[in-house]
């Protein structure tokens, strides 16, 4: 991503990725072109270049802003004091409700999330780690208090959310979503299982 | 699917079953047409309908032979006796090997598979089923053995393979294929934490 200083570029920025994500939610990520974006802002399809030197960095962007809403949610839980079994709880359930609100809310903003999943795009790694990095705040506060007996938390962190991945991943969740067994709560805790 | 009786035909069937299976190696199944089959078989569309009512049976049909070998593998491992945990382990990862070899041997194959699962082919929800089974088999030995520490075997076995979904399930195995992290030992090894 280019950041430029000239003429409010962070500004310019932000609505090129506000404007994107209306748009991909109204067609689809893949029939929206930087021509309908630009002309949506009323700018050249050069000037959207300058911000973004291809297509697939708009649509990263947008990706990364709909992700940041769960990515936030989850790191505010970490933070939080307390027992870290509840708080592990919630952040799994968190991460399913993220992506079942994006799937009723918008089918085609989720499509997008799915191909990023898919195709394995830099911001669903970038995703998968920030996850992990709370998870593991969370499990290692855990074993601080003696309520996990954990060695490597940041190893437990990818086992637990490799466990809940029917869960946790956009497009299983709506693969697996007839499948009455495991509930989320029974998968949780298995998992606290495993760590205690 | 039909079965009828005269003129050897579950023979034909099989016969039908094997053919469609080499042209959708070859072709991949959505390309394969009833008329192709037939004519390999140097007989009529409408005599293939009369074991298969539909293009979508044969495909399960299909689908179901190639499930079946891990099946059996697994059931196999199920009646054996012994320890139970490294009998869950052999079939975790003998699920995961015949996922990776039918995908490194035939990729129009596993692509039948893949589709088999995201559209929730009743073919998928059988294998599921049985795998759950043979699972749920071991972990009750266990649970007798004193190995494991479970009330409802059924539901654990339901567990155990959602946690292992990245290395059960067809296509997750291929989208997750780069992340070092986990293991399926190391995976396998939470699972068996839960359990005792």
């Amino acid at each position: 991503m280019k950041v430029v200083s000239d003429g409010g570029g962070p500004d310019t920025q932000s609505r090129i990725v506000e404007v994107a994500t209306r748009l991909f939610g109204q067609i689809g990520f893949q029939k929206t072109t930087v021509a309908d974006i630009a002309r949506e802002l009323h700018m050249s399809p050069a000037n959207v270049y300058r911000f973004f030197s291809a297509k697939s960095e708009i649509n990263e962007a947008v990706a990364r802003r709909l992700l940041a809403k769960t990515e936030d949610a989850i790191a505010e839980i970490a933070h939080q004091g307390g027992e870290a079994s509840p708080r592990l709880r919630a952040s799994i359930v968190a991460i399913e409700q993220g992506n079942a609100q994006r799937f009723l809310e918008n089918r085609k903003l989720h499509e997008l999330i799915e191909t990023a999943f898919t195709e394995n795009w830099p911001v669903a790694r970038e995703h998968a780690q920030k996850l992990n990095e709370s998870l593991a705040e969370i499990i290692s506060r855990g074993s601080e208090q003696g309520e996990f007996h954990v060695e490597d938390c940041g190893l437990a962190a990818i086992l637990v959310r490799s466990a809940c991945l029917r869960f946790c991943h956009p497009r299983l969740m709506v693969e697996c979503a007839q499948d009455s067994e495991p509930a989320i709560d029974q998968m949780i805790d298995f998992c606290l299982l495993a760590l205690r």
